[in-house]
């Protein structure tokens, strides 16, 4: 458990720097990350490198005793560079190139940009590789950031091509594949294939979802490009990229497998302003927390991305710049936000950014310092923070750099598949149901029972879990059926699971595909909602409203839940249950708790607004809603011991216990 | 009263032909259409043709007894022939062509795609213009779908120039009859002239009237060329075109003058959730059965496009694709919209599609039968509709087929007009104010009480007519203002009728222009108001809101309704009256009860949701509604005789009666 | 105080010009506007000129006692002119020219266009600069109207690289003054910059900002342009622009600055309906009058822009027809806006059309005159206007004439600066914050307590003010600085005052920068909140709610109002006060009435909807609402005399009274 934060030494003079590094030592810094948009600086003019200042800036940090994240600057090519390669520019859906003059003006399929990356990362690894400051790197900058994976120009066209040609062998296999014969849509050849915009109508799914497909290759491709690099120049270094929150447009578990951390920037306030998913009220009521399972939903897919390894790169510390509006956190949010990110194993937690820059587009993003140095309000809660790390190991009676081993995974794990989320955001049937959101949803319910969860890539390892949830895994293969069959646990596959071929075709079967092999049901037909529209719902198993979504399920399964036709809406027995319907918060909840009382696991009732998470004997309470609540944990056997806070937990406040065995 | 289906061979084994054929005719379809998206499929390489399968596909259906509607396959050019082409390409109003990969990817003003449109017409119907199967064709399919009638191209812009030098002959008239002295845009030659596309703000609305219509002639030459082929090699068979719903851009009228029977592709939920026409409780209401005037509306205006010949051609079976939700179809439903279909003159009602497709665009899109060939929900309704033919006949005591010669006008007569419609869009005055809708809810109000209404283009004959509203008659001429002085009916005239001439510009005499010489009126001023803006209306007729549009009309006829400043609303006397606002539902109500006692014509107040229509003496009366309904219909000096159904119609319920004159 | 109206005689036959000029003259119209759009009727061809209509009607209308404003056409250049120079047009942000066929067709940038408005100003001004009846010339149209301020074409890109050059004269000094450091943003050479759009995502804001006031600097020299020709060809005459309302895009300081008379262009209903700042409520409420504010907030900001001359160069007459509605005025909403204008100082009020045009875009556009030449209403109420002068001047015991020496000025500034607003809208932190809704609710406060208004440009003559106020002065530099340290009267610098430098940085010192010499403050953080979120406010001055913008605000100046937090949120002592936060209507109010106390400045409480103006000792009330209000002006030691009205204000009504010394 450490702190970093984010630091650009470009942007102050150099007489500053010797006093910056003193005050992060001062508030428990340990990590910096240095140098992710310098480019510009480092290579003013082409091939004429300016490294003092990098090298000056490393020196001053590593004398302080702090560790460097180097990042490659390859977010932020200079314009001399996009001048000499102006189709390395990313092409929006409407044909335009995204030009020069803010930052992520590239398309990862330029091979051109390509080399210029492998230029400018060799020489950089070859330089700071065996640097004793360095200790990671990351590569380039929040891949996909505004909109980036998905490129419609020449590059992006002749890359989709040759993966095409590799994936399908012969253009009548894609055509097969694609459903083609539909509206006369056959090629001739791989070289009649355009992209799938500027259509009349919307493009084929297939041809869609391959593009989607490409595009994500793209990214892991040119990830593993510079992780090549690295990993030969610098070797033993941690190497990470940093992700974004509620960002499915490329595959994260595919880009983690190349690197050795996941990573991740945590906006609470500004997601919760800027995402669809949150409804007015929770805008409203978690204004200045953000939403309670905001960070615990990625904190907890991001650690299934890359080994378990996660860090938090960016770590909000006031309001920032970019959100439609932009509220001041409450005040003990960053402390909380911290803790939480702890609390689901993060080894790191960075702030960004160090002082904030008095000029340009993030002007009025603040950081742990002020423009004029003073210490803003979160460089408070930063230091308190590494006060109570210490507290916790003292309680422990183990040493600081020993927390690191308190084991961070849950029982229960959900699913989660990009693919899948491609996939059925293509064609939604309702524009109510996103497949994303459903499956935050379903990890809130089981958040609310205070339950640790893990969220897992398709093809992981089942065998530590209890309890597995599908949201809505839609392509169900051999591979993934057999898995299933073997779990031990108590599984529920939700609505759309199994409904689709790896081609985006209805299988032959009918829904839920392959998965009926293990779950005798098929899916006659879909009821597709608007928002507005809920439908009653009850049975053995509680009673409330579906809504957006609702299969007609044929089976003979014992039936758990019925629409107010009589219909299935939950059905399943022994250890394997499946969902046709998205059912509201409190019907969810209630169905959560049965299947894990079926799987052996306590539940509890959380406040509305707290959260709760464990890591191995201690427990963590999170208070995300304005009003102070009581709670105490409790667990048959166990007795409980208080090391921070209380079972008061003030707004924003956080509480942390030791449980001990009573026997 | 025949029932068919659409049907693509092509997207199945040819083992499974036949056994489609057979299902179909136990479900007692005997039309089918076949063949509007296969050209790739034909023609997959330039000139090299298959007609193997669609030679023995028509051969199994016409052995099994099917007749067959061959859909010209013009919808859908292959790829190679778009990349021969690439100006045969829509541009789209920003100024991007629309390209391969969906369908309609052509403008209808593309000399070189006629050509080909020419010779592929030209070949299919000298290969099948004789065979015994086919007994009808379809031209293309869907006109102006996605959005395809105005299209911005070169080819465009090239027919414009020639159609505007054929109206105008000179380029003074053409700057006379558009106003172009105001704002300096005269030109001095047609070369000059530009599209209405792209310009700084509106451009004039003669010459955005003017691009609209010479688009739409542009869509009646280019069916036309396909008629023309058509009658020449496959003589004796009908020729159709499957129009769309709410859809207005191009002049239905003209399209079907060509044609001999006018069709069109019903899907009452899709529409439902689609259209802004629709108010937020109208969708949650008729969620599962669409609104009861969808259907009814398009059946009345499309019956009056070709001599009075009504077919449905695709039939929404289940829930579709394309809306923004999908929602499925009430228990019933199916059944119900068919013989609504049924009951304003329709000959077929052929349902979309036959098989469920499991890949591309529309694999959610229901059918008879489920992708696997299982039956889905709609295969039992559209049996039962067959039985219920039958039974029907067996009541008159004639057979099946004598059905059709059930006659299916009114005595009621809606003017609709494209022209209209068009030059109304263009100047809205109020955002609140549409053409379509008003009509819509014009004809909705006259069906609220019982009566049978045709939709009429503006130059009908009038003569069988006991009553006529012309609910915004935009342009009044000489020719229908002799017309209309010769109607000895009930004439209503509604707010902008006669406020434009021909060119788009005001009438010298203003509003009402010509029409001011039968009903003696001027319009001084116009209230455009915002859509929640109200206000009062009464009078010797009534009371009850105006909303959208308001006239001041300056005259000396008695006046009927006022607003609230004493200003008349509804003016008029003998049987010529003046409506100068929209009025609200309730209170159009009354009014055209009031107007349809003085047209000696009986109404009834309908329960909500509730529709009557009436074939020479068979009553239909359907239930739209979520809720039982007792109707039972009643005539002086007749008596009733129930043939399918009661009193207590069920929801999505129909029933059917006779009635006999009782002396 | 004149009546004027805006007249096309190209638009009507020669034949009723002479009926024309003798209706206006029998209305009380003095001036008439004539010429601005009829390029393509002078110079039909290249460089053959057709003067004779334009020679007669001015002749027409001086024989009959008319003063004539002649436009210069160069709003709408004629089609053959574009085709000569394609890049004289404006190009959008999307990269799109903005094609002929409407008007404003060109951009400011456009040297090509300059040099055909020199040609064409210039034959013009030698032609009529001398006419008797020509006594003032406009200069083009409604600058910036369709949004065509901001240009992004290869004229912009180098007018915008000049215009930097001469700015920053090293390209290091704008690397340094935008921070491109940032990003890796620096630029080598002025040749590499490109346009601030189409970037991946926002562009620097000191970037966007300098692009802003390059653009507003073209339509400076633009104007100038055409200013030095006609001064040079007709001396003596008053030179004119109409601007329009609620338009920022331009510095209309700086281009007042060149011109003898500020115009502009008054619809209080369509922007009433079209502009964002207004509420639902308020959009209903003053439906039929337009918002009180409106016109007063135009006027005084308009006045402030060429040495306190004004006109009313386009007053709505009628319904217009480019709003989303275009309801009605009110019985007397004409007059009242007329009245409202003279009350703050307009010299002329001209209506805008003298008869409606039936044909091109703005047919359905009210005039004096109804199409066929029968008075509208509004022909009525300019005469009963002109009547009413005549009242005035007799009560005032002065010649008509005379009228205009009545002072406009107020004691009240409230200091409005276009470059505050450009940066502003730039980055606005949140949504729901805007400096022109700002500025104008500060306005709406200080005149819902009676008080006259001046609105000054930032470096204004200060001495005759007992009250200033500072909305959002984003830059205080030196100049500004000591002025306001000079300044004896009270003043108020509202939130974000002093917050950014001139190169859009946060100086140094943090916000409010330089003003916290005058003021010892310093703000430490902003809360920029959703719209439906408001804080509560109370203190010593008042209760209520804040809402949008927070500051959180360090000072030792006492507190007077504070947040529910305890923190300060307006402070200040003797005459200097800050304030923090956007305060809600009712807070705004009762705080500016305390600083008007201290400011000795008389207030009263007016009645919801009622405003009040004096000039001199004539005191003006005007009621906005639906309602009769009664109110009677009281003065200490003043006795009141009614002119015109009473103390019971009818709806849209007006009175005017006489103050005299009761001692």
């Amino acid at each position: 458990m450490k702190l970093g934060v984010c630091y650009y030494p470009e942007h102050w003079p150099k007489s500053r720097w010797l006093q910056d590094a003193q005050d992060m030592r001062d508030m428990g810094i340990e990590y910096v990350r240095v140098g992710e948009f310098s480019w510009s600086t480092i290579e003013k003019e082409p091939d004429q490198f300016n490294w003092a200042w990098l090298d000056q800036s490393l020196d001053v940090l590593h004398q302080a005793g702090l560790k460097v994240i180097l990042g490659t600057p390859t977010a932020t090519p200079p314009k001399w560079l996009v001048d000499k390669h102006p189709s390395m520019l990313a092409v929006n859906e409407q044909g335009q190139p995204r030009g020069f003059g803010s930052r992520r003006h590239y398309t990862f399929a330029s091979l051109e940009y390509r080399e210029e990356c492998r230029r400018i990362v060799t020489i950089m690894a070859e330089r700071y590789g065996n640097h004793p400051a360095v200790v990671s790197w990351q590569t380039d900058n929040e891949f996909g950031c505004h909109d980036t994976i998905l490129s419609y120009g020449a590059a992006d066209l002749a890359a989709f091509k040759i993966w095409l040609k590799e994936k399908y062998g012969t253009i009548d296999a894609l055509n097969k594949a694609w459903g083609n014969i539909f509206w006369s849509m056959a090629y001739r050849s791989f070289d009649e294939i355009e992209l799938p915009n500027l259509t009349v109508t919307e493009a084929n799914p297939s041809h869609r979802l391959d593009f989607h497909r490409c595009c994500s290759d793209q990214v892991v491709a040119y990830n593993k490009l510079q992780v090549d690099i690295l990993r030969k120049y610098s070797s033993g270094r941690d190497l990470v990229h940093n992700y974004m929150g509620f960002f499915t447009a490329f595959d994260h578990h595919k880009v983690g497998k190349d690197l050795d951390v996941a990573s991740w920037d945590t906006y609470p306030l500004g997601f919760l302003d800027q995402e669809a998913i949150y409804t007015a009220e929770e805008k409203q009521t978690y204004l200045r927390t953000g939403h309670p399972d905001f960070g615990g939903f990625h904190h907890d897919l991001y650690r299934g991305c890359s080994n378990g390894r996660l860090w938090i790169m960016e770590q909000q510390p006031g309001p920032v710049n970019w959100a439609p509006h932009n509220p001041s956190p409450a005040l003990g949010a960053v402390r909380l936000w911290t803790w939480e990110a702890f609390s689901h194993g993060a080894e790191l937690v960075s702030y960004f950014r160090f002082r904030q820059a008095p000029f340009a587009q993030e002007q009025m993003h603040a950081g742990l310092l002020r423009p004029d140095a003073s210490k803003a309000e979160a460089a408070g809660e930063a230091t308190q923070v590494n006060q109570e790390i210490d507290q916790l190991a003292s309680a422990l009676g183990i040493a600081r750099n020993e927390l690191e081993a308190l084991p961070s995974s849950g029982k229960v794990a959900l699913m989660f598949d990009y693919d899948a989320c491609w996939a059925l955001d293509i064609q939604p049937q309702s524009q109510a149901y996103r497949y994303l959101f459903w499956s935050y949803r379903v990890y809130e319910a089981l958040r609310e029972l205070g339950l640790s969860v893990d969220i897992i890539a398709p093809k992981s390892d089942l065998s530590t879990y209890e309890m597995l949830v599908l949201p809505a895994q839609v392509t169900v293969d051999d591979e993934l059926l057999a898995q299933l069959n073997a779990f031990e646990g108590v599984l529920l596959a939700g609505p759309r699971t199994g409904s689709k071929t790896e081609s985006y075709q209805i299988p032959e079967q009918l829904a839920p595909g392959k998965l009926a092999q293990i779950m005798p049901l098929q899916i006659e037909r879909v009821d597709a909602l608007p928002d507005h529209t809920q439908l009653d719902v009850n049975g053995r198993w509680g009673q409330g409203k579906l809504k957006h979504w609702h299969e007609q399920i044929a089976t003979q399964l014992p039936v758990l839940l019925e629409d107010e036709a009589g219909l299935p809406v939950l059905v399943g027995e022994q250890k394997r249950f499946y969902l046709g319907s998205c059912l509201d918060n409190s019907l969810l909840k209630t169905s959560m708790a049965k299947l894990a009382e079926l799987a052996g696991l306590e539940t509890t009732y959380l406040p509305r607004g707290v959260r709760l998470r464990e890591r191995g004997n201690v427990i963590f309470a999170f208070n995300y809603s304005q009003m102070e609540k009581c709670f105490t944990p409790t667990y048959v056997g166990y007795k409980i011991e208080s090391v921070i806070g209380s079972e008061r937990l003030a707004p924003a406040g956080v509480s942390i216990w030791l449980k001990h065995k009573t026997v």
